[in-house]
Order: C-alpha cells, then sequence, then structure tokens
C-alpha cells in the first residue's frame, strides 16, 4: 500500500533542471528519468533499460530520444524501445511512461495509473504565467516524510521559535489561528495587528519604497491542497488601512509557494519558492527574496530530519493534535481519504 | 530484553557538558536530553516533544525550563509540559524523566525504574572532591558493546601491543596475573619487579621531581565495579621500596579512570580520565597527562570497534577465555547477574 | 547457498601488495588476512583471532608468523595457535587457513574446501612468466555482483556508449558478434575491417613505430574461463595484412586481463590489466598504458555500481538476453553449474 496519493500531479521538476542532460530522480517511490523530445516536451519514464537494467538517467538525449549510456538501445517516449543497433527491439519489454506536463515553470509528472491522467486538473495558479508576479523559488532534499513538511507549513508557530531572527516573532503564538475546510483545501489563517515588523518584512517594505520602522498589521493564509501542496499568501501593511485588503501603496505581500513531492518514506522533494505581485522585473529582488527565503526554509531541515528520526525510533506513539495542528491534521486527513479512494478504485482527482 | 543493566547509575556527561544548552544524548537505549533547571541541577528527560515528537535537545532552556525548539512546548523537570503558548497543557502525556544526580564532576543518570533510584547507591570516589586529588579526563564514542572495552581495561596485557610505544612493555605479559572477586568487584592485579619505566612514566617521575632513568617497580590492579566502572591504580617507585606500598617520595602514583556507558548494542560512552594525589594544583600538568592518556587511548578504537565488527560478522562464535581474561569474565557475570535480577524484579542495587 | 564457486581458485591480491604489514580483504564473503611466511610465501588466514575476535590484519608479521595485535597471540600459518605469552595454546581453537599460491604477480585463494584445492588447477598463462610479454594492472572495488562486470567484459558494445573517447567506436556495435562454447569457456568475438584506429589503438600504433593514420582491421576475442576471469585479445592491424593473423611488423597486439573476485552478493574486487607482446622491457610504456587503461575502467563504475542499485530495487525483473549478450549468459550458465556441482558434492575443477 503507498501511503502517498499516486494518481495526481507532483511537481517532479523545475523546468530548467530538465536540459540537455537527463536528469534521475525519484518520485512516489518511483524511479524516473525525465528529458525533453524533439519539440522540448518534457518525458518521464521508469529509469530502466529494458536490456540489463541500466539507469537511463547516465544516457544522453540524442535527436529528441533517449538512449541508453551502456549499451545503445534508444526508447521512445512511450516507455517502448524504439531502436538498437543490430536488433530488433519489437519484443523487447516496455518500461513504464509517466504523463508529464510542464506548467508554471515546472515538470508536473503523475506518478500513478495514465489512463487517468488529466492536464486539466493541474492547480490553476494565478502567479504562474501572469506578467505582474514574480516567482522565484529553489529545491531542497529533505529526509523526512512528506507529511512533517506539510505539518510544518500549517502551523507557522514555529517561525517564533526556528526562525525567531527573520520571520519570526511573539505575536505569531499569540494571534488566533482559524482553521477551516473548503472543498478538498484545509485553510489556516492567523491576523496580527498593529505590530513590529519582523527583518524579512522590513526589507520587503524597503524594496516596496515603504517606512519599514511604523506599525503594521500582518497576514498568514496558509492553504493546503491536495496531493501536497501549500500556497501561503502572507504580507505586512501599514497599520489601519485593512491588513490584507489595505490598498497594494501601503503593503507588501506575496505568496510563499511549497511544493511537496514524496521521494520515499522518509524522504521528500521540497520545491519551495517565493511569487511576488511587486515589481516582477526586479531579477535582482528575485534573487534577494530566494537567498533570504532559502535561509529561512534551510533554518527548518535539522529539526525536521531530527523529528522523523525521533518518530521512527519511536513507532506508534501518539503525537497531540492541538489547535495550532488543525491545519496539518486535516490535510493529512485529505490525504488519507484520497489514498483510501486510490485503494477501492475511486475518482481521486 | 536489555543487555545491560537499567536500574543503576551510569555517567552520562562531563558537568561541563550540560551547560547553557541542552545536550541530546542516548543512553541505554534512551533517548535523553540533559539541561540544569533554575537551581543549576541537572535534569535529564526523554528527548521527545510530546507535541509532535520533535528532539527536545534543539531547544534552549529558559529561566530554568526547557522549551522546546519547535512550538514552544515548556517542559516541567518532571517530565510534564509546563506550557504552551494559547494552549492548556495539563492533559498532555508526559515524558519519562530520568532521575540525575551530579556528583565528582559528573551527571549521573538512572535509565531504569526511577522510584528504585537512590543517590546513596552512587559509588564512593575518593578522588572525587578530595583537594589532595586532581583528575582530568575526556570522553570517546566508541562504536562496539560496552563489554568490549571493560575486557580491553581488565586485561593489560593489551598495552604491549597496542601502546606499545607509550605504557607498554614486554614485562607486562610476562606478569603473572592474579583475579579475585569482592563482594560486587572483579580485581585483576599484575606487579613487576626492577624494570625500566615506559616512557608514560617516566614522564609521571620527571613531574614528581623523581629520577625516570632508574629501575622501578610497577603495579596495576584493576578494579570493576557494577554497572560498569573499570577504576585502575597504577604506577612505579623506584625499585626496593616497597612498590606499591613504597612512600610517596619514591613513587608515581595515579587512578585510570573509567566510566563505560552503553549507548546502544554495539556502541558506548567511554569516559576516560586520571586521577591523582601528587601536584593537584598543577593545572598544566593535568593537561598534559589528558594529552598523554587522550593519545593512547585513541589507539584502542580502531581494535575495538574492527573487533565489534568481526564478532557482528561472526554470530555465536566461541571467544577463549584464559587465565589473562579472568577479569573480564568476571565483570561479565556480575553484569547478566544485574540483568538477571531485574527480569525477576529483584533488588539490583 | 552461496552465489559463486567456492572450491577454485581466485585472484585475491597483487603479489606487492602482500608485504611486511598483513592485508586484510573478504574473498567470496570470508574475511581473510594475507602475509608471507619466513620463506616468502603468502599464507591466508581467517581474519580472526581465536581468542577474542581481533582481525589478525591488524596485527603485524614477526619472524614469519602473523602476531595479533590486540594480545600477541601468534598464528602458526595452518591457522591454528603457535604460541601466545605465558598460555599454553595447544587446544585453542583453530581459525581456517585457505590454499594460497602465488603465481604470474599474483596471490590465488581457494575459499572453499581446501582438501580439494590443487596448483594444478590454475589456469595456465601464457604472458605471466614468460619473457616476451609485459604485463601492468591495477585494481579496482566495485560494488556490484561481479556476475556484472562478467557481463560488461563479454559484451563489448558498451565500449561504443561508455568509452567513447579511447576504444569506443560505431564499428564495433556494427561488426557481428559470434559466440561459442569451448570446454568450459565462453568465447565472444568481433573483428571489424579497414576502420579508423580509436585513439587508444593509434597510441598503440605510435609505440610499436607504426602509422596511426591508416585504415586498419580490429579484432576483440573475449574468452570467459571459470570461475571469473576474462581475458580480451585485442589488437589492430594494418589493413589488409591478415587482422589477427597479421605478421608482427604491423600490427598492435595484447591481452586485456580480468580477474574478477567476489567480496559479497553486491561487491567484487576487479584486477584489471593489459599483457603485451612488444617492448616488454619499456617500464615507461608500460606505466602509460595502465594509467589509460585505469582511466577507461574506471569510466565503467559508475554505471555498473547503479545498474546494480537498479537491479537491487527491481528484484526478479527479467533482463533481455539478446546476442549480444551471449557471452555473458553463457558465463552465468557454466557459473550457476559450478555452484550447482558444488552443492552434490561433484568435482568442480
Amino acid at each position: 500500500m503507498n501511503t502517498w496519493p499516486m494518481n495526481t500531479w507532483y511537481v517532479a521538476a523545475r523546468s530548467d533542471e530538465v536540459a540537455a542532460a537527463p536528469l534521475g530522480r525519484t518520485i512516489c517511490g518511483e524511479r524516473m528519468v525525465f528529458y525533453r523530445d524533439q519539440d522540448h516536451r518534457a518525458v518521464a519514464l521508469e529509469d530502466f533499460c529494458p536490456h540489463r537494467g541500466a539507469p537511463l538517467s547516465l544516457g544522453k538525449v540524442s535527436d529528441g530520444k533517449l538512449v541508453c549510456g551502456y549499451h545503445g538501445l534508444t526508447m521512445g517516449c512511450d516507455g517502448r524501445a524504439a531502436s538498437m543497433p543490430g536488433q530488433r527491439v519489437r519484443g523487447f519489454p516496455p518500461v513504464k511512461a509517466y504523463p508529464a506536463v510542464e506548467r508554471y515553470g515546472f515538470i508536473w509528472v503523475w506518478p500513478g495509473d495514465p489512463a487517468q491522467a488529466d492536464p486539466a486538473t493541474l492547480p490553476n495558479l494565478i502567479w504562474g504565467d501572469h506578467p505582474d508576479w514574480a516567482y522565484g523559488g529553489g529545491l531542497y532534499h529533505i529526509k523526512c516524510n512528506f507529511r512533517l513538511m506539510i505539518d510544518n507549513l500549517m502551523d507557522l508557530t514555529h517561525e517564533t521559535y526556528i526562525h525567531a531572527d527573520s520571520i519570526g516573532q511573539k505575536e505569531i503564538d499569540e494571534a488566533p489561528v482559524a482553521t477551516r475546510l473548503e472543498d478538498d483545501e484545509a485553510i489556516t489563517e492567523r491576523y496580527m495587528s498593529d505590530i513590529q515588523a519582523p527583518p524579512f518584512w522590513q526589507m520587503a517594505l524597503r524594496e516596496n519604497g515603504l517606512a519599514d520602522d511604523v506599525p503594521v498589521d500582518r497576514w498568514q493564509i496558509c492553504r493546503f491542497s491536495p496531493p501536497s501542496h501549500v500556497m501561503i499568501e502572507v504580507g505586512v501593511a501599514h497599520a489601519g488601512h485593512g491588513g490584507y485588503n489595505a490598498p497594494d501603496g501601503v503593503k507588501a505581500a506575496s505568496i510563499v509557494v511549497d511544493f511537496i513531492t514524496p521521494e520515499s518514506e522518509t524522504s521528500h522533494w521540497y520545491f519551495w519558492g517565493m511569487a511576488r505581485r511587486f515589481k516582477p522585473d526586479d531579477a535582482g529582488l528575485t534573487d534577494r527574496i530566494r537567498e533570504g527565503q532559502g535561509k529561512i526554509f534551510s533554518e527548518d531541515m535539522e529539526m525536521l530530519e531530527r523529528q522523523q528520526d525521533n518518530l521512527t525510533a519511536n513507532p506508534g506513539r501518539n503525537l497531540l493534535k492541538l489547535n495550532i495542528d488543525a491545519g496539518g491534521v486535516h490535510a493529512r486527513r485529505i490525504i488519507d481519504r484520497l489514498i483510501r479512494m486510490e485503494l477501492v478504485g475511486g475518482d481521486a482527482a
């Protein structure tokens, strides 16, 4: 039994990771190789040459076809051998071909039943291809179950402790948190009024040409959507102008973008980033935000990996589900429901 | 079934290791966190936050209470949650609190049933807090079962081979060894007469203002006491003055102090050191001895870890029990008896 | 059940690896220690001191006897304890003594039943001690089953892909391959006519004082012999002079020498080298060839180790057996037959 949904789209790679050389990466326990065909379309195959089991990701792409680096078997994008020097390949067993789509600067892959894959069910991301928005981000490989990262992002009180020097502040702890379900999404939100902006947001205010030393209203709206995406609307506005609803001229706002893709039971790929609707053409700003965010998110890694280690050493031990954990709890329920639906053959979309 | 006694005191840390930052360390298979409360008293708790399983050792101590570094749960020294921002903690499940005592410059911990813990059963160490004595030492983490280290220390013929350049000499091999039991202790002793002092002891003679190039009598009295302490009275005296019983003016003598604390079946914490009754106020001498001893004891590590590796690869293979091994054999019997007594509920003290 | 023959000779070490210090090495799952006795003869014992299980390879050789580095037990070359300070050793349990023979610059060992070991069954290597020949080579430790290396060497089409810059060329793929059995040997051969020599062979032509820019005939004759040796006759001759049978004056020819010794199910020792019948006294040439060959063979390592990793993750998955794989398929059958014969007690020689 898989412990993650299979019949759904996951982010497998950033677009720029899949270039001339094939990329090997395990997604949801499936060893995959990613490359581009002659039309520059992303292809995902099982990373296993049907000839002798060599990893295809050690090969190279020639005329849009993946050639095994061991004995030259050339794969078709459908997972069937296309040719091999001096051989007839018609009877060769195929390898898995995973539906793959490129959108919003990412390669999305469907690790489960290809017949059920429908690009129309990809998430609709307003910032993904809109000229008013800019995105920057990175990728971390983290040795913990993907649920622990979802928990992390759906309960931002940890910012007070782990990120005390950048985005944490005591008021996060003190602000009441509200969690609700909207269809298949879990939403957790927190609003703080008339507080001092922490260092990261002071920087953002300055980048927006706003005073960084005046009281602000701050918000955090975490939105989990299946299978494992967490988008967090975050921002500050000069106090008293409506907070989240304040006009653009007095606020700095953005969306923390988190695609959390299982690798194994105890590891995942963490695609983190930030989408912003101000100064979208300022590449230097994108770099500075990426650098700051990358540093912040790296602070979570030791905690998450050691938490996984502790849980592995204490199997079956119950964890608490407090009100601050409600977002993660709801997200896990949604994930578990999707897994159960796949088991009984239902539609997981 | 544990393969070490649990209802007994082990050295868990040097006093100076438990300071401002909490210390995570596994003792007898139990993941523990050590810190100091407001009265500077050492506390040992299970290293597992009851909230989400984060290691408490990644947190920090605030006003003598341990605050989890993930979401701010504050632990009481009794293993019960004391407070958490915005939460009532009364119903939170407790974690284990281990009896801990600070004495002789070490933190001692009782990994078993807390109800049986009695500080009166701590060993009585004459050198531990006496102004005539000085102690210096260090800590090694060694990847072998703690019994192999006890064997090592209860049979010093290995000095001839492993420590040939410092304390080893052919005469150790040639001197007869006597082993006896005293209550719960195993004692192995060896006396050499009219020999040349090896380099380490020449240094000690010089530090005592004694000639280092004259014949000496040398002694080694290894004393195992449960659960896993080995104290070795060692020394040399100018030959013909009574050896072990010679007056202080013609000898250099000290106690090799070894606390051997299980971590897992195949690893342990080795607290090594030397207590001496000469020049107790000479801190420079303490440092020089520590440096020399640390180098000597590091020579055992590869042998012990590779021996463990060999034994793991050859389970069930019988080892020889020669007369030189009698000390280790007796020590293992005492350990096994303590384990059995715990199994039937007897008093292990 | 072993997955390799045990009652046969394997190369365990190069002669120059077994010198003053004993050498520990696992051969066919057996932890062995190699050293030389007083007559400079190679000895192979189980790397396990019968006293306390210390690895004998941490000891030293004294007067041709191996002395354990822990407590001084001295081993005889027959695996029986010879002496120990202050001990009678007659009753000590012996450790295994493995038949060992030095020949052709290698130490050969028989990991199975010593009673069946017969040096007369060592392979007869014409280049091994003939003044017209020179040999140079090296050793790689590779984390894959030894069969994958045999496959690799019995199907040289991989040269086109893995060694494209040195010995690979498109014509290898295009040349028909013929495989046959000769007694207990599997032979795979390939002949190419009137082609351009690849860089490695251009170098070899130049070293022979021959033009390197004229068309050549090229041959590859791979010969597997049990348990796991692959000798490959390789060479080029100026085109039209008879190829493999051309006179010495127009060709550069040599034997690629591969001894492939299992360590564990997923690792082996790869003794690679080249024997040549030209300029046998040119040590500089030997070095240059070794360097070139070492670089070429290192290119296979990532592929082989990742192939093993892929196969371990996909147990039971069938691989293809194409005509190019016939050499490896035959070799595996011979190996399997030897293993079965050992199981029923037959003669495996």
